[in-house]
């Protein structure tokens, strides 16, 4: 429990009201409860959060009078983010037991407080740290690694060998460390190259539903600390993601790619194999990615440019088509 | 039942033979019984067709004599459509109850006609409307509402307090209420934004396989009533869908986008966040749209631009290209 | 087990040491047993290879000295490649049984020697060949055929009537057999296309994790013998793959679309409905085809142009930028 006068100096509020109430949660008016506190955007959650159980709300700076205590902040969204996560990193998972029907193979190593829903599988001499979450259908294989307070969504599948550090979060769908995608074409056959080595994500990353990260080929697949996949993002064999690495949706990255700490990359965006992406690098949503890109670079298109070039290229173009008659008539006087 | 006369009607199509016999059902030859209706592309699916169970055929305008009930129709796949969408409009679903190794929690609220598959979980205090059908493995979290005659194929995941309406199609290895994909970055530290509203699916909707539908941020992420979303395809967080909207595959809506009714957007197609998609609207595939798009207006390419601009620059390009070297000599020329 | 020399002569290689020596696997120093052949990229791998169990090494070209038999290569990913195909073609998969959480109509015909996972259910009339391996959580429905040799990952979905053949591996998660994307609209009405036909996935085809394969509509979708496609895959109704196709991740190939054998098509590529790809055709990463594409052609871009064109295109645009002020001075001097 945190007092609502420490919650302001963090996210620099001011209270109106009593500051010396403690709450453990932040949480919308409709499952408020006494411990909370809640939150309103505009008058009418303003009025919904009056008559909800929390002693507490957070509001935007134009509140007057209020019958609760108010944190009245600058900036909401970032406020509520920083109170959850100040509420929420002092939690530990309450370990709600294995499920009769989840399946623990007999050489595994679980944790006392680790919590197994129904049907869930885990594999011969799989180890899972404490007070990990794995929920319903998902199935965990032979020899994986899994940390402490790291959650598994429902029908996440991770193959076998895969390492999982802690506090990670896989959501629903999530399939890490499936055969990378290596062929060697000779003549008429199509040989498989052998994927041996593992998909290794380390402390405090999320991926998103749907997501995959193939384990490597002869190395390991790591997605670095702290990053953060979207939904249907998909890393391929051997790419090593640095750490605090953001990936919005339906991104791929190519097999050997490397991406440096705190690079942000859009959704949609390909980048081709091995190429090598610095750090506090920004690639905008679509780009095509064919080489590599320097530390603190801004990109997008297709192939990649710096967007001050592209930005300089679209300009061209709507200049072109504004003049189309007059200057195909121009092109068309050039010779071959 | 429904007699053929009556589909003539409603198909625009004429009837050789008896009027009066009443079909359940449209389906291929392979699998016709005596109720049924076939349909026969070519003189090959004739012939079939003349040897299975079903009385009647649906066939193009050539055809002149038959051995069974034939109706004529000028467009074959429209006919069979519609035939189908007439006949199963009527039906509902048969309950084949519940899997004894479906896990039903005690809070939970289910329809006695509903029919749930073997290791199908379902949450505290979900709520399943009458005739709903939930497949093999897949999993219901707490407090999700879902319609009656809705089908959930296996595998899908519904997170905690979605809501589902009626008659949905939600195919396999969908993923519906994930947590959005939100991210404060404050110096070294990466804050997740709690994710704390529903993914709300109207009535009609039909979800392809593995896509996904995030849940809200504050408010609702909603697929308005009627719209069919093909596979792999990521609706992210607070996005509204409008109604009978179509999305192809591996398109992805970024996060707070609009979308109005009857807008049809092709396949591998990037919306940027915060975009409003007015009514109306097609959208080519691989297009990226980057800001806002007018009521009933075509787009297409990256950016995106309206059809005729896209076309010409296109054009202008192939000119180009046709004189390349003369071209890049009097770009040489230009000064910089 | 294969002997050394005969090894040796597969892969251009040159054996130091015993070349009678006989191995079953090739496996990395870590796992290796005394029947393996392991391998060593560089020094530190030697000297790991050396303390190791397995009795020969796979190394490059400058291994002088060493106390295991070496088989000295040119080409080490190649290498390794030839002897896991060499060595794993002539096994068979051994058969763990039915686990007895695993649900099996009665009226499925399952080979003896068949392997099927924990809670895998399998529908009514489904037959599944020698050998092949269902695991965890997989769903297969009614009137599947599964050939012999097969390996299905866990979670993965097979709707009813697909067809699967010999030595397939199908990684998690993905879905075979949904519904296509089809839909006729008729004023405020959207009519669902029925989808009767099957998805037939032939011999030696990999799909990698949470890839889609719908069914056909009328006729089927065929994914043909030898294919490869990687994660996040889509492949729309109707469409037919030749045979030893390679497909990189999060690509979409369109309704009905045609693709020739031995063409490869990169990652984010989408290919339009009803296009024609020849065979022997390169399509580069996040390309937009939108026609027909002939036998032995290299495009990209989108829309697809050759790549000689786009390169050329490019390169004006490099030069446009390059001269952007006195380039935009001209295009505006010139008439509309």
């Amino acid at each position: 429990m945190v007092k609502i006068k420490e919650l302001a100096r963090m996210v620099g509020g001011v209270v109106i009201g009593d500051g010396d109430v403690a709450v453990g949660n932040i949480s919308g008016w409709e499952n408020a409860t006494e411990k909370d506190i809640t939150f309103a955007f505009d008058e009418e959650g303003l009025k919904k959060a009056a008559e909800c159980k929390a002693p507490c709300v957070l509001a935007m700076e134009s509140v007057e009078k209020y019958k609760k205590t108010i944190l009245k902040v600058p900036n909401m969204k970032e406020a509520v983010t920083i109170i959850y996560n100040v509420l929420s990193g002092s939690k530990v998972h309450e370990s709600t037991g294995v499920h009769p029907t989840a399946l623990i193979a007999k050489t595994a190593k679980v944790a006392g407080t680790v919590s197994i829903g129904p049907n869930a599988v885990i594999g011969e001499r799989a180890e899972i740290g404490e007070r990990t979450i794995i929920k319903a259908n998902s199935v965990i294989g032979e020899n994986v690694r899994i940390g402490s307070m790291t959650v598994i969504e429902p029908n996440v599948t991770v193959y076998a060998n895969s390492v999982i550090g802690n506090k990670v979060l896989i959501h629903a769908g999530v399939v890490i460390g499936a055969d990378g995608f290596g062929f060697i074409t000779k003549g008429d056959t199509i040989y498989k190259v052998p994927q041996l080595g593992k998909a290794v994500i380390e402390d405090n990353v999320e991926i998103g539903a749907n997501s995959c990260v193939d384990r490597g080929t002869f190395a390991d697949t790591v997605v670095g600390a702290g990053s953060k996949l979207d939904n249907e993002v998909q890393i391929a064999h051997n790419v090593k993601i640095g750490k605090n690495v953001l990936i919005a949706a339906l991104t791929g990255i190519g097999g050997s790619a490397t991406v440096g700490d705190n690079t942000m990359i859009g959704g949609l965006v390909g980048i081709a194999d091995h190429v090598k992406i610095g750090r506090d690098v920004k690639i905008g949503g679509k780009t095509g990615v064919t080489g590599s890109v320097p530390d603190g670079t801004v990109v997008f298109g297709y192939p990649h440019r710096e967007a001050a070039e592209i930005r300089k290229m679209h300009a061209l173009f709507t200049l072109m088509v504004e003049r189309f008659s007059g200057f195909k008539k121009f092109l068309r006087g050039i010779p071959k």
